[in-house]
């Protein structure tokens, strides 16, 4: 019914997340009919973000320079490290617009099943931001997972060489607006344990 | 946060059906996580597609040839029309693989609060396919909305003119596996109204 390469575009975006068979479809025939105003503009973007965006030689970060946008703000504090999994999670506290120190991005987490060890995140160029950049704070950011917390107990171990650095996480508890009656139990549990004196 | 050209990306796949701000950014990170078997492939196959893909001469499907699949399959019945509003509406017809003849799409339907008249729609090529083609059935497969059905009425009126043609509609009622809890009144409306003897 398909000509083959509208098929092989048709297979490539279903393959994206947040898409399946049908939106794929819907997608690329919304940029068929409108080639001009969307599919042109769309390639030329594409080929440039391709040709230009790399990963930002201090944090991670994408970015078209050697630096990103964050990591060569002055007005930022570099000694306040926000340690995070991935860029979305980065971009997720950016959002907030609530932290003004800068972040590392570690590019994912310790994972037996996976096979990720230390060595495949980035760790090495943590320690040496450290002592470069003379770091007071870090923030543990990673998510509130298995794998997650266990990375966060992995760092804290590692930066016991350096006693005069800082070491927080987010908290966890009930997210704000949520009722108690839709909450998982492992929410409630660590939001009874760590309750607060009024 | 983000470099101009990044976010010039996001917005663009942000206005793709199906996608919003935050599942575009998420595709992006995806497609810039994946360069190579995913952000280069998809460049090429949109640029392969937008430089190929133009509409069938005959019925307006999409195509790379001057006549699509459908309309250069000898195995189908040229004398059979069915005529649908969009091509994704020809696509869905095609996945129920049960109609062996041939479409014709007409681009959107009459609206008058859109300013839609007969010389929008793809209707003069209707009437020489007609003639040309000696089409013994024109099946009427608007959607059943205002628009769409007034399109239906307007081109039956039009076909009187051909009394040697039969002219149907798809049937209207309880679509199957549904429970009549869950249906509108219109619906139900329709499915009394057409009620079948047993």
């Amino acid at each position: 019914m398909l000509d083959s390469n509208l098929e092989a575009l048709i297979n490539l975006f279903a393959k994206l997340p947040s898409l399946g068979p049908r939106s794929a479809k819907r997608l690329v025939l919304h940029l068929l009919k409108n080639k001009d105003n969307m599919l042109k503009p769309l390639i030329h973007s594409l080929g440039e973000v391709e040709a230009s965006v790399r990963q930002c030689e201090v944090c991670g970060n994408l970015t078209t320079s050697n630096q990103c946008r964050i990591c060569s703000d002055v007005t930022r504090q570099s000694n306040i490290l926000c340690i995070v999994e991935d860029i979305s999670d980065l971009w997720a506290v950016e959002r907030g617009k609530i932290f003004k120190g800068v972040y590392h991005i570690l590019g994912g987490t310790l994972s037996v099943t996976d096979g990720i060890g230390p060595e495949e995140l980035n760790l090495a160029n943590l320690v040496k931001r450290i002592v470069d950049d003379a770091v007071t704070e870090v923030i543990l950011a990673t998510n509130a997972t298995v794998e997650g917390q266990t990375t966060a107990y992995y760092i804290a171990e590692l930066l016991k060489d350096f006693p005069e650095v800082k070491i927080s996480r987010l908290a966890h508890g009930i997210p704000m607006g949520s009722e108690l009656d839709y909450l998982d139990e492992g929410t409630l549990d660590i939001a009874f344990k760590t309750r607060k004196d009024l």
